[in-house]
């Protein structure tokens, strides 16, 4: 069941994983100008080396990385260097830096990129965050066939979400069920999300009008949520017959994320022709642009030919939203839930080979709820690879 | 079950409540001479306003505050300004602000405090993270309530347990069973940390030797967790007769988290000796620092005091770990599981009067596990108030 962690070795990548990642991050520092780095962000250490530590990873664009450890104790290999505080880095790395040295502007916080450039004081900091991302938008192999696993066990637990459910059932309580057959099949529960100010326990399970209420983070769907510190999500309502429950929860299982949403509803009611036509019209947009998601494609034409689509069923006062309206329908995943490419009207991403990309057009339509399929797909060459393969149909619960 | 967050006003807090916050920061901003401040982080946005949102509280030191709001839509009450982008605020606050302004350079990220300087060019930046953490450091009363309602809400979780256990368990399973029960009583899940470099989900279940696993992350206990993209906490440990498992799981069932640890082992074999006496050291270093825990004791003096009594039995090498030892016995709670003060060797901090403080003595015993127990105490003036009251002797678990 479970990996053996405690492998001494400060890399755990594969040494030609490790020289895969690593070089496309020295071809992006090459081509951005970047002569080193210095890396604290967990995503990003454990992209580089397999493994979150505390410390820095310092890449300089030749010669060979240095792994700056802080905790825990006893790591070993090539470059480990034990450290208790930032300053000491500078005996190893050299105080005169006069190159300059690449940062995560992004996820640091001000004062630790403040300490930092006062240990290098003839250094120029540049921001590396964005090259960073950017390498991790295309994945290896290795880390496709990690987001395939996560998807297979992903899959595997939805299948299992009608069994969960009981007439009168609560959003929250049908929630709780599914958090606790994931953690039990495997699922890690963090939900890695880039920056500080979005928040969101293992995902988000949205019954009937709850659906439209809107909440103060990026994600595409809102919920007012079970209290004003976690404003988001399930609020208790009941999933009630004629309504639907959209399911997008969390499917983090090896340190990789798919992200999957399906919908279901009680069996004893139909549900409106109006939210069977725009679940059935997200299921085309999916079909549509999976067409178009080929190398050199971008983004922002996705964007355009879902809006075409809504547009042609008249559906857009209730696409993205109702109340308040995502400004997305997808985006990279991986490490963290929110990686490149970005699929919105203004973003300037292109389609790469090796994308893992969660397309998610969604509807909430007043009186029944949040309905639309998402699905987390790779990028080939001449095809988008499934990595979510739930049935995309409305499942209807037995009552 | 669950509270009405659809409440429109901005504010949530009560009027009283409200001022004696504001109150609270502004006597700190008087005496450190902060004329201004500009708050983003969502803890800090919770404790002015009752409420997440996404956006900035504007506090000046003489007038009213301005609720710069992002998202969600609809807000609405005294000062709420709605804003695309934080430049859009230099309209309302004015672009000539020749005063220092305070900005949250721990939490905030390099480049979001780079754009405010850049929006307030000619005012001075500086670090306002200190006082908020130090006025969210005394509780009011309100505060005080909601914290003693998750510890009520928490003890009756941890009554449950020894109803979950089955003989051949695994640590992980035991987690999931007690994540379903706390989540079913209300908890939010979200574990608020400060800073971004520490990831635990729901809390730290240790059975054996894996409490031994040194961890990346600064929390009192390690373990090697089951994946390296997370390497803190249970790894599959089989909770096996002879040793214990040591339970510390998230109490935060209202924004407010208690924190709780207490020890199970399975009843059919007895623990050893050395084990036993080191789980009575910690209680009976509970019952010490509860007597000295009074306003105007120095938090060293409460770490010095654990480390004679440690010494006096004999138990400094399993004193916060083994092979790797925590730096701190103690912290204080609140909103987030890492506030003030510090219980540490060199803490320069003064136990007040409202701290809310989680003490954790703890030990490491090879081949048997962790033991010790930790509790959440309210500082007034001539007492402490236990807010997590579940027994404290280890508990055996029928088989």
């Amino acid at each position: 069941m479970m990996k053996n962690v405690l492998e001494n070795r400060l890399v755990i990548l594969d040494h030609d994983e490790f020289m895969a990642r690593l070089g496309r991050v020295r071809a992006l520092m090459e081509s951005t100008g970047i002569p080193s780095m210095l890396v604290s962000d967990n995503a990003n250490k454990y992209y580089l080396t397999g493994r979150v530590f505390a410390g820095y990873v310092y890449l300089p664009l030749k010669g060979e990385p240095i792994f700056f450890v802080k905790r825990p104790v006893e790591l070993e290999g090539d470059g480990v260097v034990y450290i208790r505080k930032p300053e000491d880095m500078a005996v190893t790395i050299g105080l005169n830096v006069t190159e300059s040295i690449g940062f995560e502007f992004e996820t640091a916080s001000y004062a630790a990129i403040k300490r930092l450039r006062d240990i290098f004081p003839t250094s120029t900091p540049v921001n590396a965050s964005g090259l960073l991302r950017t390498a991790r938008s295309v994945k290896t192999p290795v880390e496709i066939e990690m987001l395939r696993r996560s998807g297979m066990k992903h899959t595997l637990v939805y299948s299992r979400i009608p069994g969960l459910f009981r007439p009168g059932m609560r959003d929250i309580e049908l929630q709780v069920e599914i958090e606790r057959i994931s953690r039990l099949e495997g699922c890690l529960g963090q939900f890695r999300i880039s920056g500080d100010t979005m928040e969101l326990h293992m995902g988000n399970v949205l019954a009937g009008d709850n659906a439209d209420a809107p909440s103060p983070y990026d994600f595409a769907m809102g919920g007012a949520g079970s209290d004003p510190s976690l404003p988001v999500g399930a609020n208790g309502t009941i999933i009630a017959p004629g309504t639907t429950v959209m399911v997008d929860m969390n499917g983090n299982f090896d340190g990789y994320m798919t992200d999957m949403t399906r919908v279901y509803a009680p069996g004893s009611e139909p549900l409106a022709p109006l939210a069977l036509k725009a679940h059935a019209c997200s299921i085309e947009i999916h079909r549509e642009l999976c067409a178009m998601m080929r190398p050199g494609t971008p983004c922002k034409a996705l964007w355009q030919r879902a809006e075409e689509i809504v547009r042609d069923h008249d559906l857009h006062a209730y696409f993205m939203g109702h109340r308040q309206h995502a400004g997305f329908i997808g985006h990279g995943v991986g490490i963290e839930i929110n990686e490149l490419p970005v699929i919105a009207p203004r973003s300037r991403d292109i389609i790469a080979e090796g994308n893992v990309i969660a397309l998610e057009p969604k509807f909430v339509i007043p009186h029944t709820g949040a309905v639309g399929i998402e699905n987390t797909y790779v990028v080939h060459a001449d095809s988008v690879e499934y990595l979510t393969t739930a049935p995309e149909e409305i499942v209807y619960f037995e009552e």
